[in-house]
């Protein structure tokens, strides 16, 4: 039966690399922020999606519509300071009148970006005319330079426009459309030398900018080799004929040296090169498209992965799914450095992009200048043949595609991966593990980590409205914070809240790598703050998910008093969603059927009845790597509401019962009495013909009389609590 | 409010056409076959997938597994007659040998057309050995004739490959695999002389043959042309260069007086044609498969339409919704006559299917032979120059795709369509309907109907198991009965039952063409069965749902007493699934709540008390055409337990009141008695030092007294219904 039920709740798929997905995947836990996290949003401020991390100064930089907040990294509610940059009221007019929205024509900063300790690089849409200024963070103010400049290519028009950049050595990298109507998509370097790609829908095809990453592969390199810039996009492929519009994700990169060509390309990238970045899980006949991108460097830049969030392309009934994949840098690097290149190939009926063949020029076209090309004579792609620029001017897309590393990925049914961050921690047996944190679109963050190529889904935590879809996460490795904005508000919530693990069991099957079950204090605690003296004394098992360390825990008992005919409702929240509930009534299973009800783990007795007396056990069995773990959430004695059994919390029965015994006593009282008078009265020799013809009345005390039973009925239900200890249902999900 | 009920509750999209759509399109009822059909199943044979009507005998053939039954078309559970042809032990034994599986080794019934009046051609797929026969229904007789032939291209081997057949002039048409492994797709004519497609790729590519429909074009055609024979499938595209495998729909065509060609094409069509039927719903990125195909000719074959059920391509994740998209034949012979060919566009490093803007040769490619071409000196396909047979063997493929005809289009979500008949009926006010019978992947079938571009699906009824989607679904017009299979069942269902309506309201809202209200009778009547003078007296409103006619109805009133902490449901079952339901208490609406759970539209009050008292309400809303029809389905008046209230319902409480009132007079009268006599001693001087002493013990009756309160408990919850009428819910939905 158990076994049926694991099968039936989670829905695998196979994937493209012969691995069993479950797809439902779901969270082991379902928690709010409450009060784990801060959440920061001022009166008339919207938009909060841009933020720039100042760890040195332990602020956290964030820009929203026509504002930028430095707010306290430790937290968010603290504003330390505040800078206005509204658009006025005639460039919003002006922008209105050119069939904008009110909306649109604001300032909603979208570049933040570090020039110095206490400068900042800042552009804003400034309704519908881009503009940048410096930005100093001094003495607890945020000051704009006012040195305002053009922000054509550097930040979009539109501000519900995606882009993305970054900023190297000075230089602004910018991924954005270039014109007013955004039909001009341009990957480009700024201030001080500008560099930009080709209009041509060869480069750049309807592009939808996603990120951009920088790589510092130049840092040491032996063979002379550049930094690069990746950039992350979905765009209409060139390469495909199909039934109806579709995308391909893309990735693609330049040098950080290319300074253009000298005729040909001049002033335009001579490195641009870019291929579909593939997320083939699930079979799906269209790719799917990202979302967002982090990159994860655990030490040099070799080791550096690209994780992505994919999702489906979009159609009026689409199924909700998306994944992460996975990309080692290694890989992208070889497809651009040795993969072949596509060519159009075309004559007067048809065209079509298909593999080249052909020679390829020397130096390699799109080949960063390393000490190779250097010791050929070229030592800046000013110097590059015109072969070798006419060739990557007319092939800027490789015909290989980027595969995801096999590890690390996730498929989720039924959620819109929105953004991902990744952090690394290290458990208690010093084993190192990424905790992926992903955003949805429902306002939600999932924190995910893969063990031994299982996903495992810690938590979701809901830090927006459902509506509200997490828009920018940032991540402070220093103040262990994760910070997210959306369009109503920020949260900053920590990496991890051990102390809302109620019990060892709820601690150790979380298979949080942050947390560890302390058995000496009883709680579960931060790894990182414990004393290695006392590993001996800490249960943590993330692989396994082995919780038989854990001491047994002493059960619940609740008395439920019931009358018939009625409903009798008994709750049972298990602390997991993982967790699979089971009704019992003396020990016999109860199913869904006209008696019971079963609804979100909860037990509906239907026109109870004396029969439906007895003991009902609410038992929680989740499973964790094979083992299923036992926990009995709750014990209900439900009994006919029978009120000799209780007088202590029957007041008003007791008082009734009193009345009646009172009452039997004032009759056998005077009864007696009279008799004895009687008796006496006989005995005496009084009662001659003498009778007494005294009429009786009511007296007004027996209407009290009356009411008693309506009081009782009062009083029908009540709890008696016989013992509640630790693993009692309420306390395991005190977090939720 | 219920404005707002009725947006979340259409999930509208816009289609191609600009059209809104309610994809969520939910059935008025839901409802099973319980005693409105015949359910017919043969203890041991399975697959009842083909079905052939004999009108003239009045019977349906039915083709099984090994078996073939005649049943009795007015109620199938009598079987007439039935044949066995099974699979030898050494068949199955060869067959499972060349490694397939036990069930795939036996003789599946899959192809029976009508030859003559009483005999029949009968094809089995007979352990992938597929072989053909003739048979015979005479004297309520089935006979194999065992003139068994070959089967192959005929009948597919493989059981579950689907195929499609014909029998026209004594030839049988067939659509299905040539060979064992499935590889070699056919389409061809056998009996006389064989004609078929040729094993070309661009000819039929991985197809899955669906249906096949002959039109008598050539009737008293006054170009002379010929009768066609049109055949539906769903094959890879070659014409597509997309990003992973996929497939389109297909119509082609053949002209019934092809031969062949003398040289080229020889015994091969020399009139095949195919082009995309495209059935471009929801802006689809991949376009949606046709799954079954109904001929519906309400007049000459002018008129004749092609209605086909769509689904979406199969993916391991995806959207479960449908289409019924409908073709006009004119509109598909336009594309065959008159569109531009595709043409393969090949060099050394590429292929595309493109369009072919050349020169066509004359006679036309593909064309049948008329008048025109007779005139030309080609008097059959036999004649036909090598150039115009060269030309259609390179380009079957058309340009063009067939376009649905605007009206008549049905998107469903949540569906998976299986199979579609339509009939067609008059209504009340002489106007004509077409109504769809669809069957789905769950074993229902949907009746819907078209009123001015609206669809309306009338019910949804449960046939088979859920897990049982419909295979095969047969119309008998002359009967007025719908037969359907399943791999374990027969079903045979009225067109319509009108009986099953039960209140005026119910029939005229559910717009079924079918049956009206008969105002003098009181019920819900066939429409063909009412003689024209009593029309003025029948209530029909099918385009605008109207029931304004209906008689007013009067209300039931439950009394429902409940006990204090207990819950206390309230039940409401509102006769459509079209009805919002609304629960108020004292005239105050309710939300669900911690008070409050409205779940499948019952009310379940939690931990109720005595602020709980009041009259409950469950009223539902049906919106037909933009009236809002209120009707209230149930009416509580919940007490809390009173026990003076009741008395003929409280024994119990009635003795313990009358305890009480004779323990107060037992009180007072030996009370006042002995006051009495005190007094009168006193008076008569008999007290001087003199006194009593006597102890009064307690009655042995108080302990009765004790337990009357637990007796009134048990008699806690009662319903007294005071007036129950013919709109009663439980009445209304009598036949669910």
């Amino acid at each position: 039966m158990l076994f049926f039920l694991v099968l039936s709740f989670w829905v695998p798929a196979v994937l493209t690399s012969g691995q069993v997905w479950p797809l439902n995947n779901t969270p082991r836990k379902t928690v709010t922020l409450s009060n784990r996290g801060h959440v920061f949003k001022e009166e008339g401020v919207w938009n909060y999606t841009t933020m720039l991390l100042m760890e040195d100064e332990g602020v956290l930089i964030l820009g929203a519509r026509e504002a930028i907040f430095a707010l306290d990294l430790n937290n968010i509610t603290h504003k330390k300071a505040m800078v206005k940059w509204a658009v006025t009221s005639e460039m919003q007019r002006t922008c209105i009148s050119k069939g904008k929205t009110q909306t649109e024509c604001h300032n909603y900063i979208r570049i933040l970006h570090k020039m110095s300790n206490d400068t900042m690089f800042v552009c804003g849409t400034n309704a519908f005319n881009p503009t940048c200024d410096i930005m100093s963070y001094k003495d607890g103010k945020l000051t704009l330079k006012g040195k305002q400049q053009d922000g054509k290519g550097k930040c979009p028009f539109d501000p519900f426009q995606r882009c993305a950049s970054e900023f190297v050595d000075g230089q602004l990298y910018s991924a954005t459309s270039f014109n007013y109507s955004g039909s001009q998509p341009v990957v480009m370097r700024s201030l001080n030398d500008t560099i930009r790609t080709e209009f041509l829908t060869s480069w750049l095809n309807e592009p939808s900018f996603i990120g951009m990453k920088h790589v510092a592969e130049g840092d040491g390199n032996p063979e002379g080799d550049d930094d690069k810039i990746y950039i992350f996009f979905n765009e209409r492929p060139v390469e495909y004929d199909t039934y109806s519009k579709m995308e391909v994700s893309r990735v693609a990169r330049v040098c950080k040296g290319d300074v253009g060509g000298q005729q040909i390309l001049q002033e335009k990238w001579t490195s641009f090169l870019k291929t579909h970045l593939n997320c083939p899980v699930l079979q799906t006949r269209l790719p799917l498209l990202i979302q967002d991108v982090f990159l994860f460097c655990p030490d040099t830049w070799k080791t550096c992965m690209f994780y992505g969030v994919f999702t489906p392309q979009r159609e009026i009934l689409w199924p909700e799914y998306s994944a992460v994949c996975a990309y080692r840098i290694q890989d992208i690097r070889d497809v651009f450095s040795k993969g072949k290149f596509k060519k159009l190939y075309n004559d007067s009926f048809i065209e079509k992009w298909a593999r080249y063949d052909g020679p390829v020029p020397d130096p390699r076209p799109g080949a960063c200048i390393n000490s190779k090309t250097r010791e050929k004579g070229f030592s800046a792609s000013l110097d590059l043949p015109d072969e070798t620029l006419q060739f990557i001017r007319d092939h800027p897309l490789m015909d290989q595609t980027v595969k995801p590393s096999e590890q690390l990925q996730l498929v989720k049914k039924g959620a819109v991966f929105t953004r991902i961050v990744v952090a690394s921690t290290t458990a208690l047996d010093g084993s190192s593990h990424q905790v992926m944190f992903i955003g949805t679109a429902s306002g939600s963050v999932l924190k995910a980590v893969n063990y031994d190529g299982k996903m495992v889904i810690i938590e979701e935590v809901q830090l927006f409205k459902q509506s509200e879809p997490v828009k920018i996460l940032q991540l402070s490795i220093t103040v262990g914070q994760l910070y997210a904005g959306s369009e109503e508000a920020t949260v900053q919530m920590p990496l991890s809240t051990c102390d809302h693990y109620a019990s060892c069991m709820d601690c150790v099957l979380a298979r949080d790598p942050y947390c560890g079950w302390d058995l000496s204090t009883e709680r579960c605690i931060a790894i990182k703050n414990i004393h290695p003296d006392t590993h001996s004394e800490m249960v943590q098992s993330l692989k396994d998910g082995n919780a038989a360390r854990c001491p047994a825990v002493e059960c619940t008992t609740i008395i439920k008093t019931f009358y018939p005919g009625n409903e009798v409702m008994l709750l049972c929240q298990p602390g997991s969603n993982l967790a699979r509930v089971q009704w019992s009534v003396n020990n016999q299973t109860i199913q869904n059927s006209n008696k019971y009800n079963i609804h979100h783990n909860n037990l509906l007795i239907l026109n109870a009845s004396d029969s439906d007396t007895g003991f009902y056990t609410c038992t929680s069995v989740e499973s964790s790597n094979g083992n299923d773990y036992v926990i009995q959430n709750a014990t209900y004695e439900v009994r006919l509401g029978n009120i000799t059994e209780y007088p202590s919390v029957r007041p008003q029965v007791q008082e009734q019962q009193k009345c009646l015994f009172f009452l039997n006593t004032l009759v056998i009282i005077p009864t007696l009495m009279l008799l004895a008078l009687v008796v006496w009265n006989f005995y005496k020799g009084h009662f001659a013909v003498q009778s007494s013809s005294k009429k009786a009345e009511e007296s007004p005390k027996s209407v009290s009389f009356y009411q008693v039973p309506l009081q009782i009925v009062q009083e029908s239900s009540t709890e008696i609590i016989i013992n509640r200890v630790a693993e009692s249902p309420d306390m395991t999900n005190q977090h939720n």
